[in-house]
């Protein structure tokens, strides 16, 4: 099965600025091969629902690493049964859509 | 490490009535053993991660197998390290709070 | 236009007990007379459209009136044209088929 | 107050894909004149929170307008009082720690 994520994490007790968790994140997520791509609110992620996951277990284990002592996480999870579908796919489905 | 959910499975092209398969998702999460509240817009579950993430996605093959080609989920997920917090905690940690 | 959200609030830059910003969130939505029910993961809030997101928007400002210097808050919003449907109705709803 | 948001608007009850109701929320987007970046799960959007707000509302009338009878969306909501920060300033502080 596969999936697309988006994924938004979020550390708690480590003051206002978040970026070098979020960094961090962007370290694992890169170090795992998936195809990925971050916005301004969070990261899309694409691939096998177990490699997906693992990357998520693995970005809350490395951010707690760091010293952040609670995490809060927002994720968005998509499967369909129906065809394939890549990130990119879903993009320009939209987009092809509104050129009309 | 722990972790608490607040999971909402929202199966697309079955049409406008999901409760069918809100219903099998509350009868997966049941099986699990896990402790579990649903509420009106999702439902919270806490445990070891592994376990929980377990039950996500034995929740979407379940819906997909009822016969939904498509399925988007948002999952809120929370874990701390400097201490043991259930869901029955945090909703007293507040209302204490209130009763100030 | 009726809605019905799931508001979850989350402070950033106050540490990690954010307890004390959700119950003065509990309090805003309380205030607002809406219809409403907090869970471990946030709050379900039922109502007109502006009414709802007058309270969400009271929130920030409150939260940030305590202090925190940046808020990060996940919102679920349900809307139907085809039925009305309260929060009540939802879990009926999903309960009804689980005793079958 | 300035908000940055993510949003994502799943129309339910006309089938499996949704991509002519996402185009349409990204002309209601677009009209609003607001910063806005759509990726895989969603659309970004900036702005004073009135407007995005408004946008947010207008996007679900538009798509009950199409026909859905149903519309669960999920929307992040950030804002910040110790300094601006718009959506471009956020990729790049992450991008700036991912490189050193």
């Amino acid at each position: 099965m596969q999936v697309i994520v988006d994924l938004c994490v979020v550390p708690l007790g480590v003051g206002v600025s978040v970026s070098r968790y979020v960094a961090e994140c962007q370290r694992v997520i890169e170090a795992s091969g998936l195809t990925h791509e971050m916005h301004a609110y969070g990261t899309n992620i694409e691939g096998p629902w177990d490699d997906v996951m693992a990357v998520v277990k693995a970005c809350h284990e490395s951010v707690h690493a760091m010293g952040a002592p609670r995490i809060t996480t927002t994720l968005k999870m998509g499967t369909r049964t129906d065809r394939e579908q890549s990130m990119r796919d879903k993009v320009n489905s939209v987009q092809s859509l509104r050129n009309v």
